[in-house]
């Protein structure tokens, strides 16, 4: 299996729900250090996996949707805390989403699956993958 | 599948037994900074795949039980090299052992995977991934 | 010159105020991990620049000051805008002011300088150096 | 499953063919940090994986075949783009020769997968991974 | 004194003179991961040291006049050896010139002095400083 | 002024004396990465701080000196604490010396300071700079 890997970030604030969260419960924030490794079995006619132009500039359009905001302000998180690994799924899907539309270009047809890992600090990191 | 990870680490002394280890045949040492990742297939109703907290503070006791020491000392290494990788899965059945006996709280029945990695350089690690 | 370093983070929320700033002026959020350098001209008795152990704790304790909390309610920083430059020079001063009470314990009397670095993303950090 | 993991580098020139590479369509170069991950389900007798020095012995040599080079030289390259995934593919396979013909040592039979991964830049990597 | 510092990289052919270079008298190639670090004694009345979008941007157009090139073919590096450290210096003078000119604002001015460092591999990197 | 650095490191085993240490008076070890930045305030003919060949072969015998050794068995030690500061000075030293001697080559004459940092862990890392 192949696979390509891109890294942005985003920073953003929010607050959490539950006992278990202790102090997280307050409003915070956090960077995370996105990376999203793309991958399929045989490589396209012009030897990639993907576009990386389109895939790092998709990226970063996806995490412009939420950079610089406080997330307990989103509707569409509404009810949810917006944990590492919840966001990690989060940008898998809107991702998967693009790859769907065409965004990432005829050739990102072949991909098959997708790792979304979000780095919280220099020893915390949650990631979602899945199949495409 | 998502997954949470942790980092923490230990330093200790050893020798190996062997040939094929060379001059790590003498007693030396190591800093081992030690990567834990929990893995399960959908997040509590929290939205966690594992209380991250008590993950850290479990993982800073298991190492605790080494840190320090010359683990040519320790019996229960008695006629075993103690290499990265053996390290690895050591670490690996501690995790499991605290993770049955409820130490990571109630939704750790959730986890299903875990990989642990021992960065032994900037140019060297070794790991141990299984079921749990 | 020698010098020891140690590592810590924290994870706010802040705005800021300020055209320049962009939408950093919305209310967002950032990990800021944070290396704080002592320097001294020569290691004391024990070999030693400062007690790690009691520097880490130090450390610990006065990011804990601000931890997990939204700084545009902090009235110490009313009418300040909390930027990575500003919060090093922030946590400059809180640890000098440690050094100074004996919480270093009494060895860091030797120290004549520090540097602390805070690292907002892979991409970006800032850090404020003086003398002691 | 078992894994050990050592890192080299190489500098290497060349240039691609078709659009999708827009500048980088030029002659140009790249340094590749190379990350070579060995797996097998259990140690051997010495309790490793692989035998580390061999392992990163065979790993320079095998990339001291193409450093300071221009790869668009290279005859095994015509009608080829050597991306960074097609690269991974190729020490995939130099390295598993390399472990066929025994310059790992015996123990190395045991070995029954592999990931090769180029870290290209900060924000940028590629892998290939298969069985052996 | 405090300091902002910023991240971005480029990917470039080039070959040296001479006998100390050994193999990288052929044409090779090379990533720079370049950190430049801004200075100045006190903060403007924004709380910064520079405005980091300003910064981020003229790094990436300055690095953009060499990405993706053969540097041997570049006039003005004729009869250099464009090594890591010659370039960190290039890359200084071009961010002065820049800071000169007003491009990264009228709060530039208060700059004193920069660091431009060249991360050419996970082992060695070379770095420029001096005085604005 | 113009710098280049190289990186390697080594393991050793060790303990401390005096209650400050806590645990680490117990016999434990260290993988210290070591960093050496060479500095020079103009480039020689060739445009390089140093032979970067000969700066890595240098630096790679000194730490071979003391690789996989028990520092406590070394005599030049003796009463000494090898702490991460204390073994800074020491390389610090060893690698002047090699500087004077000519290993480095003769245009290693126009070097006039030096930093070594050895990185013991994530989380903490010494340095001694001086000149030469």
């Amino acid at each position: 299996m192949y696979s390509v890997s891109v890294r942005e970030h985003l920073m953003i604030a929010h607050s959490f729900q539950g006992e278990v969260f202790g102090p997280a419960q307050n409003l915070h924030g956090a960077t995370y250090v996105v990376d999203v490794e793309f991958r399929r079995p045989e490589l396209d006619e012009n030897g990639i996996v993907v576009d990386i132009g389109r895939a790092g500039e998709t990226l970063k359009a996806i995490l412009g949707e939420l950079n610089f905001k406080n997330l307990d302000d989103e509707a569409q998180f509404a009810g949810k805390n917006t944990t590492t690994e919840f966001l990690a799924r989060h940008f898998f899907d809107r991702i998967a989403t693009k790859i769907a539309d065409g965004s990432l270009g005829p050739g990102a047809d072949g991909l098959v699956s997708m790792k979304v890992t979000l780095n919280e600090s220099h020893v915390a990191w949650a990631a979602y993958e899945g199949e495409l």
